[in-house]
């Protein structure tokens, strides 16, 4: 199958560069390392085995690139606007979008501006950083679970998995609405409170206010896939997912990285879409709601 | 009648130095400025009169003062555990105890130390602050209201009202818990979402998702006196604190300065106690609790 990389970061840049390396057409989607990558390829040094990719098909818009089987979405979210423009050039009639993307409510609204496209939700389990151009680091993990969204081609999607086990990435299935909100438990209250607080992960546990809060906040996660008929998630995920973090060093998530370093934070995926999803199944989130809000403020005396 | 003044500061100074000014017989409990008062005296400057007493009764522990009819208690909150030491000499079977404090469950702590006493709520609408040894300066209101918690002897309690309007004070009687409750309504809100987002009254009401949030904040506050039974705080006194707030200048509550000033925050009183008092009524108040829980997060931080 052929591929898009949009967005070579972290992210995208690592999977594109595994399916790359183990042979498949890879196409990749630059912005600041273009040139750097047009001349000195891919470098991605891994816990799992470094490699250079010296020669990869780069470009700068999406209008250049060739129509694809599967493209990979590795933006954050903030950035999702420009996707009205960039994925038209991309798409055949059986093309395959994966968005590797945080947050929930994502794949809906891609939905609302390509209606009929078919959507599968990559979620993955890793640490990596661009650290310089064209080069990814890959800490650790590594596991990407895909759940299909509007995928109706059945033979593509197991394609799909198939190449990401073949270029020796732990690649699995799971259920869309289940996996989406599972991943919700942890990142809403660990991303915002972290912010809200300017703390880490280990100190709102350490202290016995924000502990019980913090597992406040995941039953309130957890109480919206109970309404949408999801009753897979119970009070033992969360304390299981508390027990985890408990065991993690110090933890800055994502969206504390973006605040320390000035990015835009993915408010709108993480808090604003899920809360207005919660909303419409007859379910408040009071405390999330009023961590969305604290957010907004922050956000905005930037 | 005899007064005794516990907390000769920005309030206690006050209402105390007017009382005596006006004749009655006020003894003061003075801490790090005992020996200057003791010398100087107290001197009020005021928007309605300035004036000085050049020889007040001072005293350093509550064992060298008389039995009075009336304590009147101006300190912080968070000083409140030292009343079962500091109460006991000053009172006669007679004494009547004034509270002007801050937040809600006050008098309920101190009955449970001091079975049976007489406790009178004082409200105090007042912008004063100790700018200097001996002096307080008193910049605007100055209005004081009377809530009857426990007090059995009403002709005290009648005297009191006439004692603080003939010493030129604007007294009133009101009903106590709907008093306490109803000042609890700005009070909860604002003083600690000034401390969580760092900011000022004007900027939480600019920001759009924030003033939605105070309103919530409000709206669970006056959901525990209509649990109690009164019925007289409604939605339209929401609108009222946050129209009244839109037309102040820009302001940080007692807490935002406590927090400033590296001062201990009234927690206990502005938040724990009133919501455990709504928890016993059958309230739940999540937005507040979580704002409890980041100020105690915030408080363990310092």
């Amino acid at each position: 199958m052929k591929y898009a990389i949009i967005g070579t970061g972290a992210i995208g840049g690592y999977y594109g560069a595994k399916l790359a390396y183990s042979g498949q057409d890879v196409h990749f989607l630059l912005h600041s390392d273009y040139q750097f990558v047009r001349e000195h390829g891919l470098r991605v040094q891994s816990c799992d085995g470094s490699f250079h990719l010296p020669h990869v098909n780069v470009y700068q818009r999406t209008a250049d690139m060739p129509q694809v089987d599967v493209v990979i979405v590795g933006l954050k979210t903030t950035n999702n606007h420009l996707l009205a423009e960039m994925l038209p050039p991309l798409l055949h009639e059986n093309t395959v979008v994966v968005l590797i993307q945080n947050g929930v409510g994502v794949e809906q609204d891609v939905e609302q501006t390509f209606p009929g496209i078919q959507l599968v939700a990559g979620l993955a389990f890793i640490c990596s950083a661009k650290t310089e151009p064209g080069v990814v680091n890959h800490q650790c993990y590594g596991q990407i679970n895909f759940g299909n969204y509007s995928c109706r081609d059945a033979q593509m999607f197991n394609n799909l998995v198939e190449e990401f086990c073949s270029a020796g990435i732990k690649a699995g299935v799971v259920d869309y609405t289940e996996a989406r909100w599972r991943k919700a438990v942890w990142n809403m209250p660990f991303n915002g409170m972290t912010v809200a607080l300017n703390t880490q992960t280990d100190c709102l546990l350490k202290n016995p206010s924000t502990r019980v809060l913090i597992r406040d906040l995941m039953m309130e996660v957890i109480s919206v896939p109970k309404a949408l008929g999801i009753n897979a998630i119970g009070e033992d995920f969360v304390d299981k997912m508390i027990q985890m973090t408990d065991e993690m060093t110090p933890y800055s998530p994502s969206m504390k990285l973006d605040f320390d370093f000035h990015r835009p934070m993915e408010i709108q995926y993480l808090y604003t879409r899920p809360i207005e999803i919660a909303h419409k199944a007859g379910v408040r989130l009071p405390k999330l709601e009023m961590l969305e809000a604290e957010l907004r403020f922050i956000d905005s005396q930037r």
